[in-house]
């Protein structure tokens, strides 16, 4: 009586799409090839090591991380060359150096003259040198230095005479690329991007400092940049997945989203046009996307469980912590029967790092109705 | 140089405050007490044997959970009267079977005759007779069938005939309630919600069939309900912890807030007034409270450290996966210096189910800046 796909499967669950994700690291993959720029893979939102392990595929084989507990995770499973892309915090240099003493290539990053003497300080006491990048805020939208600034320069400084630290190089994210949908847009920001640390690795080169790594990246901007000129690497994360987010900024299409949370139809409200599910905001995150974009797809778009593919005007317009209401963008009150009781159905997230983060392991589907392995995520801190 | 509250403890973390949680349970418990009505406390906010203890203690001892793995987890740690008030779904039917096979007095939600029939059938094929409440929306915003309906009356007959089913009641959540301030509004609802779940009641009765369970309940209309008479039970979760939603409802002030995010200060943008801490929306949820209280809280409400009370008028502007921006809410850009680098802070929670609900333990501090205990949280389906 119940439909066959992935009728063994608890619900909420969380899947990937084993086609999908291949094609959109390859997507990447290829594009970042021909424009002569190495990716290091950020592994956040997957948190996977199998994910990460075919991300790196092709590639020098560095990870980004944003949380010194996936740099240890990671460094566990046999990853060795990892930038930690979040402001250090002093607590943490002690777990820091351990790594390091441990063999694990690991970058620090700041964007203070205060916190580059607390690290260089700590690094002579703890007989390690911290190799630290530099944060360059590109955009004017989170922390770093301002690009080709003074306070930049007499940061590098500090980390190049100490015996504690080493100066790795520059780092930048273009975050706010997420707010401005259209390719043209996005090429802009990429070109901002690029310049920033392009240039400011230039002054540190002729003030006579070490630059060795300048780091740029964020999915859309390595999706649409046209010139990595003056980088050595790209950084992205969300494009393995893909979300609802990325599709609204024209990054990807819904067809490319290679993650999705499967759900069961456990009601429905006539009346309303309504229908009820076993995910809520516990399964598919309260993330509704950056108001910027003004999406809307609630929290997520409604896909038929075997092909994936949306599901009319389907999306999950409200939720509730153990249950979301469906219902039609359109505004249509018959759409009940499109899915029965006990029916199985899939959501594409809104963003993928939120909604993957709620989860503990990935169901992978390789195209049928069943999951074929299951994938162990990371979390905590 | 440091300051020594909660110096050795890794962050973000989660942390409860002994005392606050006990006077909210006490509050809720003395109010309704006095009403003349039992709680039954709701454990999809804390999911944390030791909390629901507490809550549990002077009452007749059942819990409400969200989802079948909870009410498995609580019955393994000596849980046995558990109501699951999320509809039930066909595939979840041998479960709730096992569960109630071993002893557990499961409770299961349903509203619609089609389920009724599909559980009355799974009960005889799996010799358990299934008690089952009916759902009620008792504010046209949800799951359920219409207060006094003739569907609510089809549907309790046949859970009533059937071998596999046992007809245990109404019940009804004034969800609506978390979407309008004001002790007068709410009284209002509460008062919707009561007459909705008795007047239904006393309509099966009048036919001729049992009720024995009239179950109402939301902390707004537990905390602000002024007669529940009819009414059997009142179910409530949030109270225990409490939140900045809660607070923007009247509901409690901040000071009541049992729960926060104790953070690391790990960056300044002087220049833009901010505080950059490792807490993001990772550690806070995405939750920004129900859209129609147009709170101005940001991401949670930032306090001190040790005295857990709000520092000047700071919240968390915005989130990225780790790390948040410190803003003041009235544009003061000189407040970097309230933080210095490395320092703690906590940060009140605007939804404390959402908040909680990243994190697998709660750290317990009682009134000092260290962590005294450590509980666990469950977590996944």
């Amino acid at each position: 009586m119940l439909p066959a796909a992935f009728n063994a499967t608890p619900t909420p669950s969380l899947l990937i799409d084993a086609q999908r994700l291949d094609a959109n690291i390859q997507r990447l993959r290829i594009r970042l090839a021909h424009l002569g720029v190495p990716l290091r893979p950020h592994v956040k939102t997957a948190k996977c090591v199998e994910v990460a392990r075919r991300a790196i595929a092709d590639q020098p084989g560095g990870i980004v991380v944003s949380t010194l507990a996936e740099a240890q995770w990671f460094f566990e499973r046999g990853f060795q060359d990892i930038t930690y892309a979040v402001g250090i915090a002093p607590q943490r240099l002690p777990a820091a150096a351990v790594l390091i003493r441990q063999g694990c290539r690991l970058k620090l990053l700041l964007d203070a003259a205060e916190m580059a003497r607390e690290v260089a300080e700590s690094g002579r006491r703890l007989a390690v040198k911290f190799p630290v990048l530099l944060e360059l805020d590109s955009d004017g939208e989170r922390a770093g230095f301002e690009p080709r600034s003074e306070q930049l320069l007499e940061c590098a400084r500090i980390l190049d005479e100490s015996d504690g630290t080493e100066l790795a190089g520059v780092l930048t994210h273009a975050g706010g690329s997420y707010n401005h949908a259209g390719r043209d847009h996005i090429v802009g920001i990429a070109e901002r991007e690029r310049t920033s640390a392009a240039e400011s690795a230039a002054m540190l080169w002729q003030a006579g400092l070490p630059c060795p790594i300048v780091s740029v990246g964020s999915t859309p901007t390595a999706m649409f940049g046209q010139d990595f000129s003056g980088v050595t690497e790209v950084r992205a994360g969300v494009y393995m997945f893909n979300d609802l987010v990325m599709a609204a900024l024209g990054v990807c299409t819904a067809d490319d989203i290679a993650l999705s949370v499967l759900t069961t139809v456990i009601g429905h409200q006539r009346a309303k046009g309504w229908i009820l599910i076993d995910a809520g905001w516990m399964a598919l995150s309260r993330d509704r996307g950056p108001p910027a974009l003004s999406m809307n797809d609630g929290y997520g778009v409604v896909c038929d469980a075997l092909s994936g593919k949306p599901l009319r005007d389907l999306i999950v317009s409200s939720a509730n912590q153990e249950h979301g209401i469906v219902t039609s963008r359109g505004g249509d009150t018959s759409i009940a029967d499109l899915a029965p009781l006990g029916s199985r159905l899939r959501i594409l997230p809104i963003h993928a790092c939120a909604t993957a983060g709620m989860h503990d392991s990935y169901g992978v589907v390789d195209g049928g109705g069943e999951i074929v392995e299951r994938w162990r995520r990371m979390r905590g801190w």
